[in-house]
């Protein structure tokens, strides 16, 4: 929701209310939250699309009302530094992605990112200041349609009891168990009582 | 991270400046991550995995320096209402969840829980009070053990330059071009320059 986007300038006071110390990539996704909403139309919603779940995510959440819980952020494993906003309705939106050419004129940066150094030897202080400097000058952005089916709301299933751990789950095609409990997924055993 | 958890009293004020209005899921949510770090050792820090995609991120994001950007909290699509935290080294965790026998003591959470009510007849000023109303009376507490491959961060690949579109992106086993530019994930096309 563009209308609502907070000013980038409280966005590092912010992450530190948040988090112990601002990760790299989570200026640069303020910038680029930052470069889209300055080329939005200021009167309309939006949701968003992360390419990558590293670091954008947090940044979107900080700055805008779209969060993973909310359903306005999605995120798609495409494992590109990028994020898309757009108007759920047309699916007009507007992609900005970091540019390796442009990152080339910020060797600090471009070290990071392609992780040409050693993190243990990479000089955090440089490196936050060319993130700083550079601002936008590193992102680039294209004007994109987004593909509206995927983010249609899923028709609103019916919620049922599971047989074995009476638990409510979405009752789709998992017969009378959820699915922990017919094996589909599992991520844990009980260890106590 | 348990030592640094927000106290839930100022949770509602802390949704309200950053969503419109607060979701009973994140209210319950709130009261799961409460239930939860009320159990948990005070001086250890812990990863978080919601099993559900709605509302419960939220209120971990919110409560907890647990974020999906920064890695320490995990989705998994199992759509139960539940959550767990646990030590990444050992796997000793706390898994809440939302309660179906304690629900039935508070009809209207139960009937918009189990959509027994079409959503424009819900009294929400009635759910709301009875969600508080409940507090933490509705989340029973299962002790758990998570496997700890799953939370195993993945050996860091290599950056490489999509030959396509020129954006950076995982070497792993694309080839040489990123799961866009080689058709694994489409999700817009170009609509301008």
């Amino acid at each position: 929701m563009n209308k609502r986007v907070l000013p980038l300038a409280g966005f590092e006071k912010k992450i530190a209310a948040f988090r112990e110390k601002p990760a790299p990539g989570l200026i640069i996704g303020g910038y680029m939250v930052d470069e889209i909403t300055k080329n939005l139309p200021k009167d309309r919603f939006y949701d968003v699309i992360c390419e990558s779940i590293k670091c954008l995510p947090d940044a979107v959440q900080l700055l805008t009302p779209c969060s993973v819980g909310n359903g306005w952020l999605r995120i798609l494993k495409i494992g590109r530094f990028a994020m898309t906003f757009f108007d759920k309705e047309t699916g007009e939106g507007i992609r900005a992605y970091l540019d390796t050419e442009k990152l080339k004129k910020y060797p600090p940066i471009n070290e990071w990112f392609f992780k040409l150094t050693p993190k243990r030897e990479q000089d955090s202080e440089k490196l936050m200041a060319s993130i700083r400097s550079a601002g936008g000058a590193i992102i680039s952005l294209q004007k994109v349609k987004v593909d509206t089916d995927i983010t249609k709301k899923k028709k609103d299933h019916k919620v049922a009891v599971c047989a074995k751990c009476h638990e409510a789950y979405p009752a789709t095609e998992d017969g009378n168990l959820c699915k922990v409990c017919n094996g589909k997924i599992s991520y844990y055993d009980f260890s106590g009582e």
